[in-house]
């Protein structure tokens, strides 16, 4: 039973001032859930204290979070999609070109 | 550089009625949020139509999600934390309590 693909991705090396702030990081996800013509439900952002946010769009399609820390240019995404296959690939390469990580680990996971 | 914990875990056989709500889903999230001693930031839940349930909970630890398909007596869960060893099982237990999957797959990736 495969109910969708969740991708699990490591951004490093990204601009720690873009990383910083909630605000920034509710920017980059906002767009791509809508340049990924994915279905918004409900979406959350934390700003962390001295620097380091989270945010978490809940789907129609699944989900997408983020937690950064600026201190080490790293963020740690998620993006769970289920229907039309290669959602979440669209959402994982709009990330990608918006927070510029100089490495990338990514691992994809067929749920279900 | 290893920030935190994250279990993916694929929960079948559940109680249909269980997964139906997100009455109830929130119940079962909140409750183990408040068990494993986790700090919740947000929580959000929707209800799908005619049945079926997301939950999301925002922790200072990362983050809970739960997406549940009542007709296939399966969900996915997310757990995701960061600081003290040990927080991501415990909530996985007390899921697993909670939601009495039949059976159980489960994934621990270390992220960062």
């Amino acid at each position: 039973m495969a109910i969708g693909v969740h991708i699990l991705a490591e951004f490093y090396e990204c601009d720690p001032n873009l990383l910083a702030t909630a605000e920034n990081i509710k920017r980059v996800l906002e767009e791509t859930v809508g340049e990924a013509k994915l279905n918004k439900l409900h979406s959350h952002y934390h700003q962390f204290e001295p620097h380091g946010a989270t945010g978490f769009v809940l789907l129609a399609e699944s989900h997408i979070s983020i937690h950064t820390w600026p201190e080490y240019g790293y963020c740690a995404l998620d993006i769970f999609t289920c229907g039309e296959e290669g959602d979440a690939d669209k959402a994982f390469e709009l990330l990608k070109e918006k927070l510029k990580p100089g490495r990338v680990t990514m691992e994809k996971k067929v749920r279900g």
